[in-house]
């Protein structure tokens, strides 16, 4: 089982409404301090059930904590969950949506999400070298014949990424061809995605560590004033992916499953998403051919390089690449801000604090 | 359901001993043809069960349909297997080992793991972008959000790689430490393996595309005479998978499962893997560095290009991979000889007709 990291990991979640979901995570979540990001209206109040240790920002919260930078922070978009990850002082990240409920496994059991992401995280990642009895530090299981043993150690895993029964995570398009589909194979696998393959991830059930990979989480500007919707968490996860793969880290996806119980309006979505359909086109050679240099060896320092050559590249396509680029630096230096040494010792102001 | 491939799979099975197991697989395996590789004494005689229709080829017939270009089909080991890929005339091969039986699913039903290979193979495979979804092209499942629509066909399958429950597939070393280690994890999946990314590939339960890839799905020097045994099928795994990414071609792991009934014995196996063992380590970087140029258009020239770099490379680790690049060469003018059209035409000679 994995351990109880109480001090260790913030939940994160970014809403718009009362947070009455949070009742059937109770025995799970209420161990740990969550993050509220409220989203839209900041003069509406979000209701908490009792109980829970908790800290909420609003639009205003986030406007005074980080002035001019605030910028960069996505307004009426769930991409502003992202402003939860840099005032986070943990070495571990949460983050799920305000739709998604316990899932059953086979047996009928709850899933306890945050506990199998915990133990994702724990233990190493084998990104060189595909092994195909999947995550081979999971119970049961191990390296197959044929599998260097130079590369047994693996590396250390920076992102897990869960999975969704019910409602899969689909584009505007695919919900709009699949209306009724619904996710309901349960796949008993944690894996890592190999060294030089990107993926899409999903920000409604994920899970990192900050101090390893936290400054490339950011879920760009979306929603109010943008072009696009619903590629926050995409573009988070490219940038991810690339700076993962240079720094030696890792990241898996599989378990746990959640159960995402309401899909969106297709309609609505279409529109979000329509010019990421055709941008991604592009977006993913970029990203596919992206180069670090050996200097960029922080996080810090790889996304920056990554948004000079957002800039440069995919500037040509849109002036919005270029004012992405420019809220990955204003990003950047927001987390340097919230997350010096001073910084960490001073507690930030202007929280309102819950229980 | 897969459609019944009848006249377009071979099943090839090695083997030094009578074939009972193929009762088990009755249901499954009588419609298709069996091509059995008869490995050690030639006047030994391998009984098959009644009603199966197959050809046996012992090493005497090797011997005289390849004469001196025999001398690449190894002896004493199941690597002789590659000797049936040779002679089918069929599109599709599948093997299997005779130590494998029937498995069961999660619900108790016998699984048709032939039907699962077929059902893999004929559908695309998306090597260039990861789908959390896992394969895109199964009942219930697709594209994700955030997976580029221009990668939605994907690309032809080459080679579907089965699993196997009870006994799984460890090296000498880890069945030592972990002897009772069953595998008994039914993880409800089929993936593509990434592009640029190197997989274990184990013979006992594989599909294939012959007309794909055929000429690469050479099992090596091994066994009797040789340094080293059981690295034949990961041999070929690696030379495959470094031909289907120079190709665009894909490769599928995950299900369907056998019952793999007995482990063989560690204490063997690891007088047979220890040099292997070693020479994995270079091995491995050696595929991942391997180049193929734009003038390798097509599997036989990939593979006469992986045997030069084989020679000038490896050749330094071990003379044995001087033999083994020499032997990557007979074994394409052997490939060739059979598979050309004239031979096309005339049935190769020296076959023990069953049924």
């Amino acid at each position: 089982m994995a351990p109880l990291l109480k001090d260790e990991l913030d939940i994160v979640i970014p809403t718009i409404r009362n947070l009455d979901f949070l009742e059937m995570w109770r025995p799970f979540f209420q161990p740990y301090h969550l993050i509220i990001v409220q989203d839209g209206d900041p003069t509406r109040t979000v209701m908490v059930p009792e109980g829970f240790d908790y800290e909420l920002y609003n639009r205003n919260d986030i406007n005074r904590i980080l002035g001019p930078k605030a910028s960069c922070i996505s307004f009426k978009d769930s991409a502003c969950r992202c402003f939860g990850y840099m005032v986070s002082k943990k070495k571990y990240v949460y983050t799920i949506d305000d739709d998604c409920f316990v899932a059953k496994d086979p047996t009928g059991k709850d899933i306890d999400a945050l506990a199998k992401h915990i133990q994702n995280l724990l233990c190493p990642s084998t990104p060189l070298f595909f092994n195909t009895l999947y995550d081979p530090y999971q119970e049961g299981a191990d390296f197959v014949r044929g599998y260097p043993f130079s590369l047994r150690e693996g590396v250390p895993t920076a992102v897990s990424h869960g999975l969704w029964l019910n409602i899969p995570d689909y584009d505007a398009p695919t919900q709009l061809v699949k209306p009724r589909e619904r996710n309901g194979r349960y796949v008993d696998a944690v894996m890592t995605i190999p060294k030089g393959s990107l993926f899409p991830m999903c920000g409604m059930n994920l899970a990192f560590d900050r101090e390893l990979i936290g400054p490339a989480m950011y879920f760009g500007l979306m929603g109010d004033g943008q072009p696009i919707g619903r590629y926050d968490d995409m573009w988070a996860g490219w940038c991810v992916k690339v700076i993962c793969d240079h720094l030696g880290l890792g990241v898996k996806t599989g378990l746990p499953y959640i159960w995402h119980s309401k899909a969106s309006n297709p309609f609505v979505n279409l529109k979000k998403e329509y010019k990421g359909i055709f941008w991604q086109e592009d977006i993913i050679p970029f990203f596919q051919a992206a180069k670090l240099t050996k200097e960029c060896d922080t996080v810090q320092k790889c996304y920056i390089s990554l948004s000079q050559q957002v800039k440069e590249k995919l500037g040509k396509i849109d002036p919005y690449f270029v004012k992405l680029a420019d809220a990955m630096v204003t990003w950047i230096e927001a987390w340097d801000m919230l997350n010096s040494k001073d910084s960490k010792e001073a507690d930030a102001n202007g929280k309102l604090k819950g229980r």
